[in-house]
């Protein structure tokens, strides 16, 4: 029998298509061709079938979708412990803003954008959408690593280091759109920054933008009691009714955080088709709150998780929220069953990908979506025995536990090796930078 | 200059003593003779004076106190992910007792342990305190693998697999303690259930054994609102005041759980020096709730880190409890600065070797302490930048960045290499167990 050539076969004793099948595929592969999945299927039939240039996995594995990081400020990673536990106002007003006052940079966003993105690489993460400033330094390194992301410069009603006023953030963002939009890993974005940093006209603008270009819409939303009186105080509705009462909410939007809806609120996300980023640990961290998860879920929002900056989490380990957020809302909603494991890694995985407007190409492993995967190593003391798999990866394992990662078709990592970049010289530069905003006396 | 000859030096960019001192030692590193520290200081020092057989460590590492997990059932690991994501009820009574009923004998008990104890030590825990069955048939696994324990077998008011009665429980107790006590990993403690399952009468016995011994008494306590409403009922008074009542609280009980104290147990845990071992993943998954570990820290309670056993968490990961505690406790007290990181590293600890009964001998990298550290592998893309090494350690890195352990002065892991036993043996076991026990209908 003549067999068909394709560049991978990837294998494991369970492959998680993610799809609407729930029952993981035993002893399954994928083949993959020209940087999409041709098959999904039983590891033996595959073999008979084609040819594969290279073989990925095998026993003792498990094959997954790449997850999805899908709020996060990726350059912040060079703020990773620069002031922890301390007030919020405290960190922020006179540790991270001044930190960025002083060392935000296209120098430094690409240089801080190379580690964060290998971070996130080496813990299975192949997507990430990310809301900071100098967006386009960041894209070289992006690109250099292999993976994907949703890039958005933040759109504020003041000047930052980055822009002097509301006209050129979106004269810059439209540039942006205009020279990204058909690039093959890069999708560009429209960033309002939060309610009450934007005017609901700063709003309609960026919503049209993105309606006219067909990309995503990022925003913070509802992250604080702060922000919640705030918003209050400025327009007599909380963030998501105002939002929603000027017609600023749709499917296209995703919003970091939503800690703090009402009841009535958390219908619209839903009647909207808002996507919420569940910034778990950041917002443990800050202690702005617990966002009710399970009930946004039962109300039908897509949740979906992302990370926030280093500066607050302090990692962009999209497998740590999964674990930390399936055990803690079944404890904040009085019921074990909440939030099963198999929910956890759709929102990681499927609904992520769906969140960015990427769900026909990402997501899930079917015939025709791009080769986004992610293998895990399980033969760890950590990962025996396996009942079910679902929960061993949910509950027991970790981005340390990340083999191989392929991102459209091209391996990133290789058995932990990583592949497109030199993981010394990032890691060297990072402490580079270190020395000399330490050397400068930190934010100062 | 004649140096003196040790059996390590063992360096690190840090040396996190966990003494009174906050400042790590920068450059630093531990001289390791006969199984105990003979010095600690600037590494230039200690290279200076000290003539070692092996230096551990070095550039790019950190070097801390080996973790303590206080309360475990270590057994079940075998257990892991068997049944998750179901009400408590189902998980205790339809799986977990059954499959207990069905496959508890001192092989299950030897090989379960192997395999708890290589996870732990691979993830930089250096001493358990463990509660189940068969105690002994785990004790030759420990000693090969070279960890430390202090194990008791549980006593309850009711026959199990192991034992017939409450005298057979004291006496079998009483065994065990007389071989083990002078052994110099293993202490044996004595382990009266949970206030549920066990008399005033079984309490006072197991705290005049422990008296008498000079041993841990184990017990858990005030986990769920079922037991504190069981209790109620059957003594008309909560768990804390009852057992407080009957006088059976003191400096040597190892408290795990304490999720629902009211404010005057807390202060009775404050006053008669009980340690609690907070098992805040196992309480989250199982939605027992959230224990107030920041009022309890704050009335002057001491407070520790377990991770229960594996079927409820799903690992026995000290770094994941106290980065997940960390965090999480700052939201549930609205306070950002509540649980610092070095707090939590403490807990995790000095504090951990002195709720066991162990603090004059280990938990702190002192002169004269046992030989019990880790080594933690700084040089991972997310582990850059290093700002603060405390908040590096608790908020930033994981178990798998545990890169060399060393107990009583013997190297247990180097480099990433396991020494004294073989995995790919112990991975097997529990694989071969697993299809004993699936095959068999899982519980059932």
């Amino acid at each position: 029998m003549h067999k068909e050539p394709v560049d991978f076969i990837v294998k494991g004793d369970y492959v998680l298509t993610m799809t609407d099948s729930e029952e993981p595929l035993r002893g399954g592969a994928v083949a993959v061709r020209a940087g999409r999945i041709v098959d999904v299927g039983p590891s033996d039939d595959l073999e008979a079938r084609y040819l594969p240039d290279r073989v990925v996995g095998g026993s003792g594995k498990a094959v997954m979708p790449g997850l999805v990081n899908t709020h996060t400020h990726a350059a912040m990673v060079y703020f990773r412990g620069l002031a922890d536990d301390l007030p919020l106002k405290n960190w922020l007003e006179e540790n991270i803003w001044p930190a960025e006052e002083r060392w935000l940079s296209p120098d430094f966003v690409r240089d801080a954008t190379a580690l964060a993105c290998l971070e996130m690489v080496r813990a299975g993460v192949t997507l990430y959408n990310d809301m900071y400033f100098f967006e386009d330094a960041s894209t070289e390194g992006i690109k250099k690593l292999g993976m994907r992301a949703v890039l958005g410069a933040g759109i504020l009603d003041f000047p930052t280091t980055a822009v002097q006023d509301t006209a050129e953030y979106f004269e810059r963002a439209e540039d942006f759109i205009s020279r990204w939009r058909e690039d093959e890993l890069i999708t560009p974005s429209i960033a309002p920054h939060a309610p009450y940093t934007c005017s609901p006209g700063t709003y309609r603008k960026a919503l049209m933008m993105g309606e006219q270009y067909d990309v995503p819409v990022h925003t913070h939303l509802c992250e604080t009691r702060w922000e919640v009186e705030e918003v209050m105080r400025l327009y007599g509705k909380t963030p998501i009714e105002h939002l929603d009462s000027h017609g600023l909410l749709n499917s296209r939007v995703v919003a970091a955080h939503c800690v703090w809806p009402s009841q009535r609120e958390i219908e619209i996300l839903a009647e909207r088709g808002v996507s919420v980023s569940h910034c778990l640990e950041s917002n443990l961290k800050l202690a702005s709150g617990i966002a009710p998860v399970v009930r946004m879920l039962d109300a039908g929002v897509r949740v979906v998780f992302g990370t926030d900056g280093a500066a607050s989490n302090n990692d962009l380990d999209v497998m740590s929220e999964m674990s930390t957020a399936a055990k803690l809302h079944k404890a904040v909603s009085d019921d074990p069953t909440a939030l099963s494991a198999r929910t956890a890694l759709l929102m990681a995985t499927r609904m992520g990908a769906e969140a960015l407007g990427l769900g026909e190409s990402l997501g899930s492993l079917e015939r025709g979506k791009l080769a986004d995967m992610v293998v895990l190593d399980l033969d760890k003391p950590h990962l025996v025995p396996v009942y079910n798999i679902y929960s061993l990866i949910v509950y027991s394992a970790k981005s340390s536990d990340v083999e191989s990662v392929m991102v459209n078709g091209r391996l990133l990592i290789d058995g932990y090796r990583l592949v497109t970049v030199q993981e010394e010289e990032i890691i060297l530069k990072a402490r580079q930078w270190r020395e000399k905003i330490v050397s400068a006396g930190g934010a100062g």
